[in-house]
């Protein structure tokens, strides 16, 4: 069974939550991968290097200096301090990127309708499996940036949630594989900041039906219809949680 | 037969003498390996930030905030690029500095006589052979960034020659190792900006006459110390020559 988790980027600002959820993760068994984001610390570059952030649907629009900044920050800064944080616990992590030994290549989204710039979308089949089969059988725990390249030379800015479920992905062609999302709150609930509202289940037909219901906000769309493509595509089991909860039951779990 | 390149922080600096110094390494065979600097982008990132650099006998002292800068800049503009750049050449490149499956362990340098702040010293020992065999024999070509970590969760900043140097002592384990020191002179020379001064051959009796006449220079000898450390670890040959002739035998040959 291998272990894939994704950390959202409130989780990794504060020096305490990081710490706490490294504590956890190390507590996994392995095989394991961990999947970062680091969004709000690339806006606090940008706004230091007078670079102006802009958004369209919470994606960010990533020009050639915003991907450097991007490529600085989740690559360097915040990849690197997961990395050696892990080592000092004893787990022998990784870091990459899709550009890695080509890990999870990709194309750079069509410019229309809406340009984001250096954007990529991963190129599924093309993922090397064989070199995260070999990581895994070494005992090393790959620590994945939201980036990768268009094997034209260029890092693209990639959306961590669709990291992870590539990893996922590409995972499950080596053993059961289970993805869990961690983020700060109990999971998905009918109503934003009620944690007794948690919804503990969710298939497709009940999800369909949450949608009908305008139950589901914005921001957890896209989170759940990457959740659905993981199980379609060979990921046993999905899962949305606190951080907190990482090694805990508790959370929304998402099934076919 | 595995060769290790260094390329200094010249030759990164240039989009047009990088692009043609990759366009020569992908030409080298393989097994291979390339440890590279940055030290001019992270001046220019420290500048933008208002964050002052510090320099003593060309080594920079390495507060918080600058280790921040370099963790961005080597282990993420600079190392992305190049591997990007790679893989667009079909050269199966993955970006590694020493933290990553703590390739090469460091230790802090004490703070005595002068306190360098970050900079870590690599425990040659500790290296991770094993892991570094298992990409050469997947015909995967390391990208080294000069960063390593203290095994207690801190990155540091590494000088890159040292690195290189550490590459190459790893490698010697696994099989027969030549290193190469790539930059923007055509090797040691007699007289700095005269090339027909150039010193074919030194070794370690010469390399003492060299000195006794002052003709070696000030930012010339850790490099050259760091050869003559290389060959006294097994390392078989060391070259400095210019990136230009990274195919050629031009340049200035080490041999004990």
């Amino acid at each position: 069974m291998i272990s894939v988790v994704k950390i959202g980027g409130n989780v990794i600002d504060s020096a305490d939550s990081l710490k706490h959820f490294l504590d956890l993760f190390v507590q996994m068994p392995s095989p394991k991968i961990l999947v970062h984001g680091g969004g709000k610390m690339a806006t606090r570059l940008c706004q230091q290097l007078g670079i102006e952030t802009q958004m369209i649907d919470g994606r960010r629009i990533t020009d050639k200096p915003t991907l450097d900044v991007v490529t600085m920050v989740y690559a360097g800064l915040v990849n690197k301090q997961i990395v050696a944080a892990l080592q000092a616990r004893h787990c022998m992590a990784i870091g990459l990127s899709g550009a890695d030994a080509s890990l999870l290549p990709a194309h750079r989204r069509a410019a229309t309708p809406i340009d984001y710039g250096y954007v990529g979308d991963i190129e599924q089949p093309l993922a090397n499996v064989a070199f995260l089969r070999s990581l895994l059988q070494q005992g090393i725990t790959p620590v994945v940036c939201p980036l990768t390249h268009d094997q034209q030379g260029s890092m693209l800015n990639t959306n961590a949630d669709s990291m992870a479920c590539a990893m996922a992905i590409a995972a499950a062609q080596i053993d059961t594989t289970r993805l869990t999302f961690c983020f700060e709150q109990p999971g998905v609930m009918r109503n934003i900041g009620d944690p007794s509202s948690l919804i503990p289940h969710i298939n497709r037909e009940h999800y369909r039906q949450l949608l009908a219901e305008q139950v589901i906000t914005k921001g957890m769309l896209p989170k759940i219809n990457a959740c659905f493509q993981a199980i379609d595509s060979g990921v046993g089991s999905v899962c949305i949680k606190h951080a907190d909860n990482l090694l805990s039951d508790a959370g929304t779990i998402i099934t076919p």
